[in-house]
């Protein structure tokens, strides 16, 4: 788990400021015809013509949104990248470009970095994404990384959270819940090892989960399904702070209440055995988990039958008139108010 | 010259990360036609029609680009923005929106973070730009200021670093080596402050060169000049490593190489004599210095008659071929090679 032994070191100093964004914008291309001019400049130019500009940013710092002792530095640079896109998607945009500004503290050597970079490199390939811009200096505090995305859309395509109208069924993407239990396997493992270096983490067939955690992906998948069955959601937003949070959020701008089944939240079932693993409600993992990057939209009832047999979609619920509250109902029939307790960057668990 | 005694302190954790957001954020207005959707979606929506987009970010870390024993909050927040606005004018451009992200230690208060946040309203409403987005997190390393800044420009209008011609004269804006000689002076009196508290700090007629390091002025008032004295600059950057640095930028990107005139380098009376008072040379101060924020571009010589004299523009040398390298003729009349020794984020002076 000590990413910086018996490695080679190159000293970044030896580089400069200058010396080390050379280094690693080097080998960067210009794949998008929207992308004018990237790195070397004053600014980026970006040519999105009579589309709307899309921008989102996210900072993420060492001890508060991750912990280098379990996680490889090409699975961060690859996450940084894919929890921004994730904005743009959950606009129903296309993510197109990125700018990625790093604080490195003196520990990390040049391999180090270069090992955050192919992950940085690998998210951008895969999304079709150009870096244009950024900024590099140390840090003396650990690591800083903060990427803004950027995307574009048609005006009419847009999807906002505040447009759910009564009646409208509550949808989400894929599986929930996974990326928190993934987190408590990972740092349950790291205070074995804190306890005992000589015992190896164990993490056998718990891939998916740990992967859900490490290596989230962004779902423009599901933007692209979702314009080809011709549906346009009327809210939508991404999972990152749990789906309380989130449907909270969508109600709230909308004007509106919801009812959410249980029953109908999507869990893996890895999931489910690890949440009781570490008696864990999977439910609540699912509520108020968070960093699951999956998409919470709705729809209008009409588009019922063109959503209902998507395979990677689950229709969890619908939305009310707002007098009515967001509530949850439960396996066994009750009913609760749905209550965010997602992720506050304020009161980090560690 | 501590900012954390003595005052009202809320706990930044009471409110979480929601709550800090709405607090901050609930008195943004958006005064700009392009901003159709600022903070509060997953991303911002902005519309810059047929023109182009430019996007410039900068990453601001405690301890390595500010020192909070002399900085006052206010004032950082406000320098946050200008360093991000001033890349988008020496791109020629208009800039008209930010993000702003911030990671706080639990040392900040609420109180720290509104002082912080004043200044950057401040520059925003000095030079009309739209705040669209952000990041608020807390910090187990310090402040981490990381701005986004936002702008168009016709596609004509656009200037890059890489079109300075033969021939072409060098042009600067204002005065040059005064944010540096100000910070020596704001660490000299933190060294007598840390060894005697009862000293007051003694920057008695020394505000011009203070300002110019805690206070800087993005030149979008040389931008709107240009426009109206219709000189469109071959080439052109921002002046934040220093004179030598940015030069060579220049020069590298185009292709060519340069004569500067040390004579004709444009120091305050300030600058040149505290400089004198620290045994620095006052040349040096401006060619690798830094942070003086000025622009330095260049015209064809079609266009002297335009610019030879405006106030605040000062021609300081011409572009050769490349052949003949890039230097200095000082005022004895001897010709040295230019040489970068800017400021190096990985190497801080302190």
């Amino acid at each position: 788990m000590a990413f910086f032994d018996n490695k080679e070191r190159t000293n970044i100093e030896e580089l400069g400021e200058f010396g080390l964004i050379d280094h690693l914008t080097k080998n960067i291309k210009l794949n998008r015809k929207s992308s004018v001019k990237g790195v070397g400049d004053d600014a980026a130019v970006l040519d999105f013509r009579d589309k709307k500009t899309l921008i989102s940013t996210d900072l993420l710092l060492e001890g508060i949104h991750f912990d280098l002792a379990y996680t490889p530095l090409k699975h961060l640079g690859y996450k940084a990248v894919q929890v921004n896109l994730s904005d743009i998607y959950a606009m129903n945009g296309t993510a197109s470009q990125v700018t990625v500004s790093l604080g490195l503290s003196s520990k990390f050597p040049l391999e180090a970095v270069e090992e955050l970079y192919e992950g940085i490199y690998l998210a951008c390939e895969k999304y079709n994404i150009d870096i244009v811009g950024g900024d590099t200096s140390s840090s003396k505090q650990g690591l800083v990384i903060s990427v803004t995305s950027i995307g574009y859309a048609n005006e009419a395509d847009i999807v906002y959270r505040n447009g759910a109208g009564e009646g409208d069924l509550i949808c989400v993407s894929g599986d929930l819940g996974g990326a928190y239990v993934g987190l408590q396997l990972l740092e349950r493992e790291k205070q074995i090892y804190l306890e005992n270096p000589n015992v190896q983490p164990d993490l056998e067939g718990k891939d998916y989960i740990v992967e859900r955690q490490l290596k989230p992906e962004a779902r423009k998948d599901v933007i692209a399904l979702l314009k080809e069955i011709e549906v346009k959601p009327t809210a939508m937003i991404d999972v990152s702070d749990g789906l309380a949070s989130e449907i909270l959020h969508i109600c709230r701008q909308s004007n509106k209440g919801c009812v959410l089944y249980e029953d109908k939240i999507p869990l893996d079932p890895m999931t489910y055995e690890t949440a009781r693993e570490f008696n864990l409600d999977p439910t609540v993992c699912a509520l108020s988990g968070g960093e699951d990057y999956e998409l919470l939209f709705t729809v209008k009832q009409a588009d019922y039958e063109k959503i209902k047999f998507k395979m990677d979609i689950s229709i969890i619920g619908y939305i009310t008139e707002p007098s009515a509250g967001c509530n949850l109902v439960t396996k066994s029939g009750n009913s609760h108010p749905i209550k965010a307790q997602g992720w506050n960057a304020f009161r980090p668990a560690s």
